[in-house]
């Protein structure tokens, strides 16, 4: 192998192992780490910061980059193992050092600031440091751009590839369909009862766990804990997931443990030689949510499999009030009227993305101001879900994204559910009797599925390539509103 | 403050973080980790200790230290701190990183050929590597010695201002005294039967959570979780203890428990001003077993204390088949006659330490070749233990501490003891009614007086300075024995 070569991957593998570590850190924070060691911690990760900025702009990068030029004979691991090297060394080394130490302050302070503003529902607090993050991100954006769309250069570092005009025309292309599938549902007269039962901490737990090794969640791997906001962390041979206990809803625990474990399963189907190079990673925020998404929704909330979660919580919780299978299913598939997106239904989901996308790239290309975003979502909202939002808690305060500067994530959310609605109507058209293999809990085959046609690539191909190969078929928003239709039609008997 | 100290503080500053967040790897790996993770773990910890390592011989550091001469203005704090940041700064640098290199590998090689060789009892097949590890760490020493004593320049990595002459007259002065009590116990009529009754985890755990409290042990920098080894890791607002479970001997749950808390409370204690510096840790090996041994056993194990923890324990799991609160106090201070270090006894537990630190001196001198270990190992024990060592995992290859080329450390273990028998009996005569107190459970005024007058001053003065500024008195050996002769005059009635 070229000596340059490797040169910068013994380089890499150094600063993967410490991002790594640093990952650690995060998730043992909101596990394990006792609540007075909060200050110290903040400097654990400010010197696991600077160790890797120093190492990610070290200009010896640049130098084995400029010596390994296209007539460097390497085979496709190594071609896009440089690819992403490339890429992340020139976006680390666009932005000055000043900038992002700047942008690392302003939105350590700003999240503090939003909690508090979204406590007294009161934007206008909140709107001086929210103008102050933009202004910062815009820096950065034009820094990184080369004089192109400031949106695309953000997006760039979540969806590599993807732009603000091809999500305009993706998203876009999903709103009309998911308004009127909502205002038909509104129509019908299918009721679904909550839940009034309560659901142990500890059994919930061991559900969970239990659902998750039966996605395939390798154990030995990786391990289930409680967290305040369920999420996944790390990579390789340590994958880590979390869930959080609702004793009145025990489907916060179960589909944010299916959920996560997508995820998690992604990073653990990675080709094993991949581990610890840049490839050995999933792609991108959307690819990633693809997997998560297809765990949770189109494979966990299918009828079929519903039909087996029936008869395990019934034989972990005894009579929970739910009659069967049927009206199961439609609980836990429930089209409700809220304000807040993580709480949001299949079909409504979207919806709250939709807004955040077209509101936040206006904000990025300055053709909305922040002194005009409230009005502006509170309009937004009425006309996309029918009422009108009651306070700024419900609505442009509810998430914490923009107040630590991440413009250009959300579209990634519903990206993935696109490329999850893709990949949904692929693997069933593999394999036509999947549903009786769900209606036994047994997802073995489609898992496999998703293992050889999305996971093990991890970085190989770019995030769009991975889903088309998957598909055989260009992205489109069409497969998921075909599988919305069909799913909801079928519950509200449309 | 001068320019260059402040420098320099910054510097150490992100290497203490860096340090902290090694450590806490550490303790993920002993309790969290998964079991598939180990070799990802260990490029973590490759990587972490590259990073430090570079950081730790970083010739700026130089540089600020000769521009802080005497003639610099500087607070005690100030002073102790360049004192800590000079001798590692000088240490770290004397050792070549070739061989700095050699040792990490051949240490990390060596520990798992001497489990296979204590496994198969056979101390011929570990002897090549000893002598490997050996010859390593002579060199290491010859580098740091400056010509002077081999041990010394080893033994003052875990306990600075100690020479092994000073040590040889400390802790042979132990031993006459050791070996005739240990005699007289054996000649005792007294005889202490052994339990005979299952205790369920939860309990032990239960009742380990409560002991930790009740010993100052502050949860809300701190947290204990299970091991296969017991520790103690961290230092500042993030300090952890684990224990372990023995299902028919809850003893090794909470005496683990307390001297864990031991040495957390050690670090808890520690002025909070001096937190992320040099100064902000426990100052030695042996002042740290000091406070771990001196909660186990002085407080722990003491007639008054094990009154109220007999209580305790019948409130927790009912009848265990002890009659009283004396019989009681007997089997857990209860002198056997055993093969190995970690099981041992108060009385004999210094005995095995005499043993390796005399057989290690001998061996970084030369006086002792590794192919005359096992002799001489088993020659001394029967002298001091008066019975013959069976096989190898019992004698020679028992512990993991040389195969690690931890020479210097052992002795600490018994330093420790020292200094608690100082302490002790200082402590005693400030607050003659303590008694009363530890016999209801009450281990403030203890716990405060031992904050008070050693552990809130961290690194400030050298580790003999401040057991004597404790005990007001020069350290010696015969407090313990005084303290030994006594309450093992009182259970074995002599």
């Amino acid at each position: 192998m070229n000596a340059h070569y490797t040169k910068l991957m013994a380089h890499s593998r150094e600063t993967i192992a410490l991002s790594q570590v640093s990952e650690l850190l995060g998730w043992d924070q909101e596990t394990m780490m006792p609540q007075g060691a909060a200050a110290q911690r903040s400097e654990w990760m400010g010197a696991m910061e600077a160790t890797l900025h120093a190492r990610q702009t070290d200009p010896r990068i640049g130098e084995w980059l400029s010596a390994l030029d296209a007539s460097t004979e390497l085979d496709a691991t190594a071609k896009a193992n440089l690819r992403l090297i490339r890429r992340s060394y020139t976006r680390n080394t666009k932005v000055s050092a000043d900038l992002a130490v700047e942008l690392a302050r302003v939105t350590s302070i700003s999240q503090g600031i939003w909690a508090q503003a979204r406590a007294n529902d009161d934007f206008a607090a909140f709107a001086p440091t929210l103008k102050q993050v933009l202004k910062l991100r815009r820096e950065e954006a034009a820094a990184l751009s080369n004089g192109g769309d400031l949106y695309d250069a953000l997006l760039d570092d979540y969806e590599p590839g993807m732009t603000g005009a091809g999500l305009e025309t993706l998203l876009g292309s999903l709103r009309g369909g998911l308004v009127e599938l909502r205002d038909r549902i509104r129509g019908s007269s299918v009721s679904v009862p909550d839940l009034s039962h309560e659901f142990s901490d500890e059994l919930q737990m061991k559900l969970a766990n239990e659902l998750a090794a039966s996605f395939g969640y390798d154990y030995n791997t990786g391990r289930l804990d409680k967290a305040v906001h369920p999420f996944s962390s790390g990579s390789g041979t340590d994958t880590r997931i979390t869930t959080r206990v609702d004793l009145a809803n025990p489907f916060n625990c179960i589909y944010s443990t299916i959920h996560e474990t997508g995820h998690s399963c992604y990073e653990q189907g990675i080709n094993p030689d991949y581990l610890m190079t840049p490839i050995g990673r999933g792609v991108s925020m959307g690819v990633h949510e693809s997997q998560s998404r297809i765990y949770e929704n189109q494979l966990g909330r299918s009828r079929a499999f519903c039909g087996y979660l029936y008869g395990r919580m019934r034989d972990t919780f005894g009579d929970f009030g739910v009659a069967d299978e049927s009206s199961f299913y439609a609980l836990v598939n429930k089209v409700g009227q809220g304000y807040i997106r993580t709480e949001a239904d299949e079909v409504q989901y979207n919806l709250h993305i939709l807004m955040r996308f077209d509101l936040e790239r206006a904000l990025i290309s300055g053709a909305l101001e922040v002194d005009d975003l409230e009005a502006d979502w509170n309009e937004r909202f009425k006309a996309d879900f029918g009422f009108a939002v009651d306070k700024p808690s419900n609505g442009v305060l509810q998430d914490v994204h923009w107040s630590v500067g991440l413009f250009g994530y959300f579209p990634t959310y519903s990206l993935g559910n696109i490329y999850a609605g893709g990949l949904n109507e692929a693997m069933r058209a593999a394999n036509p009797t999947l549903d009786a293999e769900l209606a036994v809990g047994d997802t073995r085959s489609a898992t496999r599925w998703l293992r050889e046609n999305v996971q093990r690539f991890g970085g190989l191909y770019e995030p769009v390539d991975v889903i088309e190969r998957a598909t055989g078929a260009p992205v489109s928003g069409q497969p998921l509103l075909n599988y919305l239709n069909a799913k909801f039609s079928d519950i509200y008997k449309l």
